[in-house]
């Protein structure tokens, strides 16, 4: 156990870098905050490098830290490393797999069901999608071209812990899409189109591959073309759209056999 | 049209302070924000007292802003206003109808499906579930005590206009569930207790309200007591719940007749 009190200490600052892309890929490393999370990477195989905390939330948590893990800050520090607006000062340093930096190629035999991004922006958007997966049973989250980075510090604090239940994969959405269809799993794209299929007509099923694309633009018209088929939500308001999140979560569960 | 470019200026300072409840409750007035949201204030019954935007914004926009409710700031002055991160730099400050700052009772002859909101916190989260209300065709929503505030500028953002589009109720929950009840229409808890009923063995209807709880800790027992069913949503993966949100939109598009 170690003791860090200066806000300018070198390790300090290197992990406050992490809350960027740019500081994640130089150092492959990435930060995660909270009681919760922070529990749940430790349980899990993720290699954590350390866990930053202040005295007095470690007097608080009911779980064990390793010793040899372990690095006391100071209030200040923990504000610095922190997201949120009131930090509950702990943090987990953890090392990011080799494979999980680089895009995965399909599996060869993929079965399940499983969630597309195809360049998706918001982090609370994206967690929650990954956290909705998690509880509907699906094997895993693909991210595609343009969406935001898994290791970004929101992301892994919306995903609550379902980063550690289900697969996160970097991947080319194309490929995938072909293993899908060569496995013969339907591939349902979604689009704001009433000319769409509407999602209640599609029986449910085990096996599916479901992409939600872009909140302002949705998903890209290359990918709409290589479709089983692109379902619609039928809107019966005013609302010109739904938010993607909750698109997803109706999709994703009315489609699963759960 | 007048031009403010002090940041020092007294409305300015009270407009600002519209952002918080006291300087809502003090004046009777509220502030939204974004372009989007000016144009539909302006285009529906609501008594805008000030359009404020910077030069650069008012000649980017495509709809006309009469000019005795105009007031031209600096960018300075659109920062201080502004609740985003970069600002499109366009606000109104409308008038709080009276009888929406006040606990609405409930409609003698009330129809239709209906949102009940018990103790609700995130701004994201209700202007979500607003939104989403709207495009499953709701009537209303009632905010019951202890929900974040209607007129939050996060909530309005939230909203994409949809607070233009159907009822938005203050309300005391226990007397609009008495108001169903007398009206034969069912009153739908939630609770995340799998003995609970599952959502998906409810038929699709018309007229039903569905009441969702605090993102931490659910429905009060108090108002679970005086349902008709307190619903469920069976959970396959290993998440502990969903987002409140999400569960709100899988629950109202599934049970509304759509």
């Amino acid at each position: 156990m170690e003791t860090i009190l200066s806000t300018q200490n070198n390790r300090v600052k290197e992990w406050e870098k992490l809350k960027t892309k740019k500081g994640r890929k130089k150092t492959g490393m990435y930060i995660i905050e909270g009681r919760h999370l922070v529990n749940e990477v430790l349980q899990n195989e993720a290699d954590v490098v350390y866990v930053v905390a202040t005295q007095d939330e470690l007097d608080e948590i009911k779980f064990d830290v390793p010793e040899d893990l372990l690095v006391i800050v100071s209030d200040k520090i923990a504000d610095r490393l922190s997201d949120t607006v009131t930090t509950q000062g702990i943090f987990a340093i953890v090392r990011i797999p080799n494979k999980e930096r680089q895009i995965q190629d399909p599996d060869s035999d993929v079965t399940g069901a499983w969630l597309l991004l195809d360049n998706i922006q918001d982090p609370g958007n994206i967690g929650t999608m990954v956290r909705t997966a998690d509880a509907a049973g699906f094997q895993g989250v693909i991210f595609g071209k343009g969406t935001a980075d898994i290791f970004n510090p929101k992301i892994q604090r919306a995903m609550q812990g379902s980063q550690f239940h289900i697969r996160l994969v970097l991947g080319n959405l194309e490929e995938w899409i072909k293993s899908f269809k060569t496995a013969n799993i339907p591939v349902f794209g979604t689009e704001l189109n009433p000319q769409a299929k509407s999602y209640k007509d599609i029986d449910t099923t085990d096996d599916f591959a479901l992409i939600m694309g872009n909140e302002g633009n949705g998903m890209s018209q290359e990918l709409l073309s290589q479709t089983t088929a692109n379902l619609y939500i039928p809107i019966k308001g005013q609302a010109e759209s739904l938010n993607v999140a909750v698109a997803a979560g109706i999709l994703m569960f009315s489609l699963r056999n759960i």
